[in-house]
């Protein structure tokens, strides 16, 4: 449903942060299961829409970083998103394999509740 | 489900970036809707553990912000998560109202498709 007329999208109209990202959640969309949050620059996101393979900047690596490039778990961008202050991305993915490096499917697998922590997703079985 | 024996959650473990600050996106509890992204600090965190209501920290006035403290649209806490990296939260929650100061009950109303942008929520109905 499209309330609007749509209008051009330039990635630069985004709100950047002083290293020059902006923060993007990636949701499954067959799930709806919050699987991650990375971070992007303009070039990643524009990747990101023209290829439709979800493409993160790596602040440790300061390369693009290919979500799936090494591992395989790639994610298909279904729809991106950007919210109010045009601070953040919502990436709707249809996600290959396990999202986390742990094997587990998502990263947010740790709990809290009561003062304390507990892991509440296993890893994958390999294969 | 836990996998593991819980261990005492402590917030100043954590990671969080240079201005103290920790990366919160709450979903909601009962439709699984990203909702917003905001910012937490290790106090506002402690604080939303201990009270159940979502408590951000304003980067701009500097201050807690408890979700709904002026528009009456709080979050309940129903469960806190935390990323693989430590460095991002999940936010499971019972929201009352639009989470969006736009009125809409997310912000991430705006979505991007073949090189355009377009709203796909419009407000809440007032009342």
């Amino acid at each position: 449903m499209t309330l609007q007329h749509p209008t051009r999208f330039d990635p630069d109209t985004l709100t950047f942060n002083d290293r020059g990202l902006i923060p993007a959640i990636a949701q499954s969309h067959s799930t709806g299961e919050v699987l991650m949050m990375a971070w992007m620059n303009a070039a990643s996101v524009a990747e990101t829409l023209a290829s439709g393979q979800v493409t993160y900047w790596s602040r440790s690596r300061g390369q693009f970083w290919r979500k799936g490039e090494t591992s395989g778990h790639f994610q298909r961008l279904v729809e991106m998103r950007v919210d109010c202050d045009r601070d953040c991305l919502l990436l709707i993915v249809e996600q290959t394999g396990p999202a986390c490096h742990t094997n587990r499917r998502s990263c947010f697998y740790t709990a809290i509740s009561d003062g304390a922590e507990a892991e509440i997703i296993a890893p994958e079985p390999p294969g």
